[in-house]
């Protein structure tokens, strides 16, 4: 095949950013052709992050030169940042993919109040398209500016599809308690990831309030074409990487009959594993995957399903989703350049 | 002061055991005069625990001895084996404290049922008292066996105690997300434990099956004097000790007002601490002290509570605890020999 | 291409095994054809590794099968046990590479001494290569029995290889100090590797008597064309994969020099990176790839050059170089299957 | 008892601070009465460290304060900033010992090189104590200013006392290779503790020239009575306490002999355990407690003794023998206050 995709990452010196660009190193059809970050620029890729030495040689440059050496750019940015981007590739025919919040919300509203910040070009969100392929696929096949997951929402979003859907839930109320690999707070030193003071430690976080809540809110309120309600706890594991969310919904099927909607629902995905029931999903099986896994539970005493729904959050919670979302827009095999196996301890 | 109380350990090669024998070797009025264990009877105990070398001398020996040797006898042990031991203390006019699950259930059906046993001596139980102070102080004075509490359900019924006692939740439908730090599950090896396969990793266990739910529907229908109904998970964290709970309970109080029950329902308690509201309690914070912290917040939402308990799962929840009622039993001030202050890293 | 490695591997339930078969599974020029497990033989490679699930369905068969069915034989195997294995292979015209012990000493006192077991099959010796492909490419394009180095001596042989081939060092006695993370201890449970116990732990092990002393004496002391003797002492570090060896050597050149001599030994070598002066070799950086980065530091004050060796122990230590030896076996470009880049956290 | 040591800590926000703290607070001889830290003047210490919540209330002041309201005075502070408060001191007939490193080295020169700074009251240094009980019991009885050990220093004298007062040793160079826990790094952020960085990382730091270097020379060739030259080399472990210490050393004397020597020169040390011969010192067991854990190993190969010296590096290697000194210099039982066990797991 002589035809590569040409990649840039605007954002690159995050964790996310640069998970990605590794990633992209290990693609058959990509190749990452400028990369940038405005607190390194003139550096190189590997003065930061020595696992690049004499594997890459990319040196950070300016955001616009990015967007001219690259068919498809990705920003990894905080939030409030992307929308010039997007811009920018709309108007020079490029492809764009949004790995922060900033294209997520269908409702400028949402954004407003969880975000604190306006649309500043709302046309540009009519076309946005949310990058779950598992249930967005067709959309994403056509889309110009995709806004890639978060993570927390792509464990909860999977876990839950096939049930919403099928609307074997029996309330619209559903509590999840998420726990994510310190990877997720990012590079920014901060106290709560001071390594004495994180390790050996648990603790929730922004317990009820995370930013996270109103996307996983939409997408499971359009699964279930119904408005559903959460109550969303994420807490903080002393691990590098992962996410488990627990999610506790009321039903009135039986275990049995839920788990075969899930493996029907599922039975076509490449990365989404229904385990078979009895067993448990555990993010050391999906660590360094873009497989999601998805184990079911009932506790029978009261009809209350348990789904256990578990991701590498820089992966498919990540650059590992966002990858998927480019091989769809570029017609590529799903799994082309992501078939990475999680090591087995 | 002069009299000391003799205290035996029976089953003090477990981690439960030996904790309490290190806790005990600091208590000013108490001395271990005898520990046994059958696998190792004949070594010593700084044989198995090199921490215990030039600390302390003691050999295991016989359980018939340590009985003898001692005042009040600790017996942690797998379920099952504690009746008889408990059954020659109260004939020879000794205490009993079980850190095991023997003592805890007060309906035989559900010790049959959770844990496939009949009680043999039935009238045992009949004496028995939940060995939890914040609540049965007054009972465990006068007590001749304790059922020493759960890690768990102490994290539970503490977290719960003031909201439930004073019936503030509108429901009898409690959500229960748990996580424990390794300990818990003891010394004796398994794939689970194996440390490549349990760190870095995270997954939930016994989903909606642990034993320790009847023990905890026990004492929240006790404290609510109405049929409360959880579904319990319990999960594994890759750290030493620890647990923390994440209890959800829709109520129609507001925050403030709940934050204030509590409060004053712990106000006397030296090993409760109510967190300011806006903190978030964390195993950090607790670890090898006697405390547990509880933080509580507020889905604002929809009315849903949230409430963080955490404690050091070796010490309220097992050894700290069973000497905290040995100080009751014996009429001492509670926290002497438990003034442990967590380290701040 | 249409012409496709058929691999086998003998004890695919260890954690060498099962990590040569995630690289091979991603490797684009071999296929795996058959997997062993003298204890699994029956079960999926899944039921024991829930990684592989729905990406791997081989099931563990009998040794002798998986020779019939490939073209190259791995084998990770307990010492004593491959010689028979690789005379089959030989008598077939099959390729063998061990990953054990069995093949990697030349003299038979030697293992007699250290590994107290006989050369049962003494000719096959004879013709062994040594698979440490910076040193021994030429003869392992021909070779037909290949002992695959341990993880130790890997670190250290390529830390030392340009400063004794070319007699820099003033001293034929070198200071080892290494550490290894518990993989290297592989799957079966002991106390040692009980979470709890091993966790927020450090400790030397089997100090100056460790099995890989021999084999490190032997490949520094052909390098040097002089007897090395080494003081060799492990530590067991608590994280899942990696080795850092420091080693200290007398020397009365400068760091300079020395420096000059290991960039040019190794500029044409795709997985030995010599990090710039100044930098430090950190295991992190090589986790889940093939490299060995290598740093350079002189004590000033005595002209002691020590010399850090960080590897992933699975991969470059194990798995991963009998991949680069299978490349240099069967004519391929050496990093085939091997373009593994570690993550940046 | 009716006389109390009154303590103050000037930088009691530090992690030795703090950890000084926590352990005077369970001291039954010694009241801290005062607190400061520049940063936080104002705050509750359990503002800054919620371990201390209902158990101490007491609020960082002004340094002057400190020093009024307590006898004996702990500045736990960057080096370069105790000398006026040991002047203070002095002139107040107050006892005054330092945590950091201004009072530890004999000569000026060796500050000015290795510090960069000049002593600006030299005539203090005169009269200054190296506070290691082992081996200056007898001057820190009388003594007004300590020097309190560095971690590493205090595991290597100890470690090499008994052989090298002894003359034991055949050569007077010495390659010593430590690893510490992170909690040695203090509570500073920084990228190399970073959770993501520093978890599942291994790494030399400084290596050769790190700034404990002159002090355990000094201390090491005071004990020779000869020059002793040493090669040291840091390690970052990724736990949150503990120093492990691996010491090579040419003798020409048995194991045995060696092994005598230690257990003579111990034998009434309550706080240095040699460990029988065949065991391994492992930081696991002297977590928490004052232990220093030696043990003793042969390469019989060559001759090359091989002691392993473990301290958790917050209490032996700081707090806990700042508090030893203290006892000593107030005639008490030097285990008051320190009879803190490891825990076992």
């Amino acid at each position: 095949m002589d035809i590569v995709i040409k990649a840039g990452i605007i954002g690159a010196s995050g964790y996310a950013g640069c998970e990605l660009l590794r990633i992209l190193l290990m693609h058959p059809e990509a190749e990452v052709t400028a990369i940038s970050s405005h607190s390194y620029t003139g550096k190189k890729i590997y003065d930061l992050y020595p696992n690049f030495y004499q594997v890459c040689d990319l040196e950070f440059i300016e955001d616009t030169e990015v967007i001219e050496k690259a068919d498809i750019i990705f920003a990894s940015l905080p939030h409030g940042l992307s929308e010039k981007y997007a811009k920018t590739c709309v108007e020079k025919g490029k492809k764009f993919i949004d790995l922060g919040a900033d294209f997520r919300l269908d409702k400028e509203e949402d954004y407003q109040k969880w975000y604190g910040l306006d649309y500043n070009l709302p046309e540009l969100h009519k076309n946005q398209v949310y990058g779950l392929p598992e249930v967005n696929r067709d959309k994403i096949k056509d889309a110009t500016i995709i806004g890639n997951p978060g993570c927390y929402p792509t464990t909860i979003t999977l876990g839950l599809y096939p049930l919403l859907k099928n609307k074997l839930n029996v309330s619209q109320k559903i509590i999840i308690d998420s726990a994510s690999g310190t990877t997720g707070a990012g590079k920014n030193l901060s106290d709560g990831m001071h390594f004495p003071r994180c390790n050996e430690s648990f603790h929730p976080y922004k317990v009820g309030v995370h930013r996270h809540t109103p996307e996983i809110e939409q997408e499971l309120s359009k699964m279930n074409e119904k408005d559903v309600h959460i109550t969303f706890v994420p807490h903080l594991l002393p691990v590098d990487r992962g996410i488990v969310s627990t999610i506790y919904v009321p039903v009135d099927k039986s275990l049995e009959e839920i788990y075969e909607t899930y493996v029907e629902a599922y039975k076509d995905e490449q990365f989404v594993r229904v385990l078979p029931l009895g067993q448990v999903a555990d993010l050391k099986f999906v660590k360094a995957s873009n497989y999601c896994d998805i184990s079911l539970h009932m506790d029978e005493r009261d009809h209350t399903l348990i789904v256990v729904s578990t991701i590498d959050n820089m992966v498919k919670g990540s650059a590992g989703q966002a990858v998927q979302n480019m091989n769809i827009m570029y017609g590529l095999d799903e799994n082309t350049g992501l078939n990475l196996v999680a090591p087995s301890f």
